[in-house]
């Protein structure tokens, strides 16, 4: 059985444990968690040197690192995964939209917010955070203005990747409410057979 | 025909020109150059709502962007994607990271040092930047003491990609010398049959 590490407040492991119960797949779950330092041990940086959870862990001992990747390893052959070459390149460009445009933006505001105190000086970088977080939520709202999901044939690797962290966007000081488009495709993604919530961060040992 | 928006300087676009030269194909290339504000006329916009380069537009009009998925769709069938799906996976894998660990650093240190003004005030990060960068290149080193490129099979599309920030990593103060397994897996990379250098910003109208 496949074994993922991770915390399951954490987006970009949320992703994973989202398409493994979409699909109906079994797995272990161990949790690792980032902001105790679980992930810079030994232990830890042996199965992964660049230290960082999610990490995708086969019976064989082969590990695989990087949401999006794992994403792809798992959904591979499954609906999630169009089958037209054009529409699988569209997602991976969402994917990597996701974690250069966005992630950096709206996950690290909501660890800010969520994780650290209320007077840690990273608060200073909240105000540049939720300004290019804003435009990523903007090519968003403006894509799904005329779509279900962000590549044509339904939900996809791409809506998963980016349903993690947009759907606690509030955390971080984002008002969804001003992306009308985004707000239907999150309740279109929550409506997928299969869907799991994620757990906040008071339900983690991170909280 | 294909053509390609970007600018041969900036490594995100010139990982396009290096792979459809070492696979002989022909393209249009339209400089445009985002240090200069032209990706966010309306013009470009129409083409890529996130307004950065590269974008990729087939004679249909349909448009890709993200430098990773380029590389995907260009790169499918050919010899610089492994035919194995766990090598694909972990070819990914190694694509994610270059976006999100690797770029981020070792590609806006060397912005901020060769495209800015000596007494710019984005020189403040530098010190953040380089130890970052520092800890990719780490990463990257240890991976390639034991392989010759970071999948095994031969050169990959994440070899294309990493190779793209990493050579001239020194442009932004890092110093190359310190990961010799880095080093000589970038004159593995340059041995490549059609391999073409990368423009100078000296070369270029941002420069």
């Amino acid at each position: 059985m496949i074994t993922v590490y991770g915390l399951k407040a954490s987006g970009n492991c949320y992703k994973l444990q989202l398409l493994l119960e979409l699909l109906g797949r079994r797995y272990r779950w161990v949790d690792v968690d980032s902001a105790n330092g679980e992930t810079r041990t030994p232990e830890f940086l042996a199965k992964n040197p660049n230290g960082k959870v999610p990490l995708l862990e086969l019976d064989d001992g082969r590990v695989l690192a990087e949401s999006n990747a794992i994403l792809c390893w798992l959904g591979e052959g499954t609906p999630f995964v169009p089958v037209d070459a054009w529409r699988r390149a569209q997602m991976l460009q969402w994917m990597f939209f996701e974690q250069y445009s966005h992630e950096p933006y709206i996950a690290v505001a909501r660890f800010i917010c969520r994780w650290l105190a209320a007077d840690h000086p990273r608060r200073a970088e909240l105000p540049r955070l939720r300004e290019r977080g804003a435009q990523a939520l903007a090519v968003m709202d403006q894509h799904l203005r005329e779509r279900d999901f962000f590549v044509d044939g339904g939900c996809s690797l791409a809506d998963i990747a980016l349903f993690a962290y947009t759907h606690v966007a509030a955390d971080g000081g984002f008002d969804l409410d001003a992306y009308p488009a985004v707000s239907a495709w999150l309740a279109r993604v929550r409506a997928t057979p299969g869907f799991v919530a994620m757990d906040g961060p008071e339900d983690s040992r991170g909280g």
